[in-house]
């Protein structure tokens, strides 16, 4: 399946720019072969999947994909070395967008289309591990988000999850496709539209333009974009049922979804303020800004318009505490995620009134329904456990000689999945500069975000191997 | 008693520095005054204690005890400022440390000893609150630790509670003599040794020496007191059963104890190993101030014999994280303790347990006792809302206008009751340039983290004042 994407690459390289075919086409064929020999090797094996299994299957399939998915930029020559093309397509992959390119605008178009396209295949498996992976092997109070969605039990993989696969597949390219019509009814060329709506759909990031969305000095255009990033950050399934369904109440209703919108509305205002009385931004501009750049680092997208970094140091905190929020689970977004900052914050309120009133049984809920104790405990861990990563990978990046900044956002914006940090990969900076096991290092991080920690760390931790 | 202890601060004054005999004397009869006021008003009342009070009066306690223990600082007018005195009181009452002083040796002796008196009387305050009162508000799961001491049920309040508290005061006292006399024996004079031992044993951090343990130039006294303050910052309870009871088990099987040991000498092989390579220290040299600096910051007390900030980046954020650890529980240590890291780490081994084998029941347990999950799920909220106050105060502090480095580590040390910070806060620093508005919130993080967050964080509460 990823060859045959990949093969599709070659038709925007037919009409740009010829020499990049054939990397393309052996790359595609090499991934092909490569897919076909384990189909045949494995087709014939009676094997039940069971979650040991699970949890590597997701991770080396992950793993996999990066490496067969940097061929392409290896053979062109274009990102010569695999650490480079590694850590790219690992980010593409992954949805997260940070880049090692210093030159986006010289990249020939089928490779850039290809870098595009990982994000878009990132997302859609995001979707389907949303949905069918995760619950199943209950991770981080994924378990909740699809109580919701029909044909999903908890326990074991459920025929009726294809369909819902398909359908939620179905949402995620309409919405491509409808923001690739309105982004070139914009004014931007076909190439353009179609490899921003890739990154977008995704929470991805990726640009073909050194500047990311800045190059398009068009208010229209950064307002489209800001929109779909919200929907990309939004639970799809509650697309699929304001769409398929016409049920925009069950969106309006859902209490994750209403959580994500108070959080960016406060927070966009909140900037939007600053820069009107600190930069003297003209109101109108501050607000589109504003909700751009907050819309694209809270759903882990990672587009600019305009340089944070310049927006005070209390905007540019705000921006790095951003990394830390995340999409709504079921979204492309990575991150902590909506629904578990809500849990946390829930239980915290519940402690308060334990306080008060000791012998009152107060349960925690979630869209009127009541979490299990057990679900809560996971989600605090995953909070424990992401801080520890944050902090230990942190000081890795200082002990590789990178600067306080450039260290610690690097460290939260490829763990969230998000793309741009600060200091040296500031919006208009890049990976490039980072030393190779520091690249290795954030690929790894990249992963274990997307992953929902647990799936990867896993495979590190002793009860996994002893049996 | 507040003011009894205060004369006794006139003792010193009569040799060095006559001129500060009035102001403490004054300062000493208002409080006295308002104390048999409100104690003959008050003594009628026949009035049970209920949890609703209880979080009232302690944190009113903490702040009255502040207000009146900064007025020998503002009558005699060597801190005219009450914000200025206030913080520096409130800092010495939460044993936190942070200074306004720009110059410590130009103060009288009189005041000095008052200064480190504050710290004293606050470690004492601390070690019945925790004892007595926070296992009685059922606060972040201290029930855990109070499970070991004799005379003491989470229900209510048992008399045997004042037979404990003094026999934990009584080992406080017996430390604070001890490092007295070594620290003279070590060619410190009385008031220098007496001052550093009230700091030590309260793990206060308050000096009578601008360059705070720096200006005593001997490996002998910094090695007292790194081990007193590693000794303070242990339970108390566990040192009773050693000295008391000769009973040496209890400690060296004591899990916290051991975490607490294993992280310091961990951290400080570290660091030591950083100095060596990288700063050209000597080895020997290299142990000696790095165990003193991660001994100090780990039992939140604050002395500093280097200035840590030209230790690499790489320490430096280390020194940052340890802010966030903090002592055992039942030591006069602030921060989140080692206890809460301890069971939050196990949860999350305990979650990667649940999702190998789902079905198995996976109980965390302290001490070889269960765990129970009301107890986790706090602890749990405790450090959600430790984080949380972190970073919105981080924003608060960097609205003020502060640098980033000064800003977050200023909130992380006060939260911590540490005391120095990085920035303008550094080892040689002092929180004099933070704005008014910055002292004031700041003292208020002091007070929020030395009464364990909850206490104090419910009187802001909907839940306290709906009734």
């Amino acid at each position: 399946m990823l060859g045959l994407l990949m093969m599709t690459s070659i038709i925007p390289a037919f009409f740009y720019d010829i020499p990049d075919i054939l990397p393309l086409l052996y790359s595609s064929l090499i991934t092909i072969g490569i897919g076909l020999l384990s189909y045949f090797f494995t087709r014939s094996s009676d094997f039940v999947l069971s979650k040991r299994e699970g949890y590597f299957i997701v991770s080396a399939g992950w793993l996999i994909m990066a490496l067969l998915g940097s061929l392409p930029f290896v053979i062109s020559g274009h990102i010569p070395k695999l650490t480079d093309a590694f850590f790219e397509t690992m980010s593409g992959f992954t949805t997260t967008g940070a880049s090692i390119l210093t030159n986006i605008e010289a990249m020939p178009e089928g490779l850039l289309f290809w870098r595009s396209m990982t994000h878009w295949i990132g997302g859609m498996g995001i979707i389907v591990l949303t949905i069918a992976i995760i619950p199943f092997l209950g991770i981080g109070g994924m378990q909740l988000f699809v109580a919701e969605v029909p044909g999903i039990t908890p326990d074991k993989l459920h025929p009726r999850i294809r369909v819902t696969a398909m359908r939620l597949w179905a949402i995620y390219c309409i919405f491509t496709l409808l923001e690739f019509i309105l982004l070139m009814a914009g004014g931007m060329d076909w190439f353009d539209a179609i490899n921003h709506s890739f990154a977008t759909m995704a929470t991805g990031g990726f640009s073909t333009k050194n500047n990311s969305i800045a190059a398009f000095d068009s208010t229209y255009i950064h307002v489209v974009i800001t929109i779909f990033m919200f929907i990309a950050g939004a639970n799809f399934t509650l697309s699929y049922f304001a769409i398929a369904k016409r049920d925009l109440k069950k969106m309006f209703f859902d209490q994750e979804f209403r959580f994500y919108t108070f959080v960016i509305v406060l927070t966009g205002l909140v900037v939007a303020v600053v820069l009107v009385l600190k930069r003297g931004y003209e109101p109108g501009f501050a607000l589109r800004d504003s909700f751009f750049t907050v819309v694209s680092l809270i759903t882990t997208t990672g587009f600019c318009t305009k340089n944070y970094e310049e927006w005070t140091l209390f905007v540019k905190i705000i921006m790095l505490v951003l990394m830390f929020l995340g999409g709504c689970a079921g979204s492309t977004g990575g991150g902590i995620k909506m629904i578990r900052h809500r849990l946390l914050l829930i239980n915290v309120s519940a402690e308060f009134r334990k306080l008060m009133h000791p012998r009152a049984i107060i349960p925690i809920r979630h869209n009127h329904k009541i979490v299990s104790s057990e679900i809560v405990s996971n989600v605090l861990a995953f909070f424990y456990i992401y801080m520890i990563i944050f902090i230990f990978s942190s000081l890795v990046m200082l002990a590789l000689g990178l600067d306080f900044e450039t260290a610690i956002s690097a460290v939260a914006s490829c763990l969230g999945n998000v793309g741009p940090g600060l200091g040296q990969v500031y919006p208009w900076g890049n990976y490039a500069g980072i030393p190779d096991f520091g690249k290795w290092f954030l690929s790894l991080l990249m992963l274990i975000g997307r992953l929902e920690l647990f799936t990867v760390l896993i495979l590190f931790s002793r009860v996994y191997w002893k049996q």
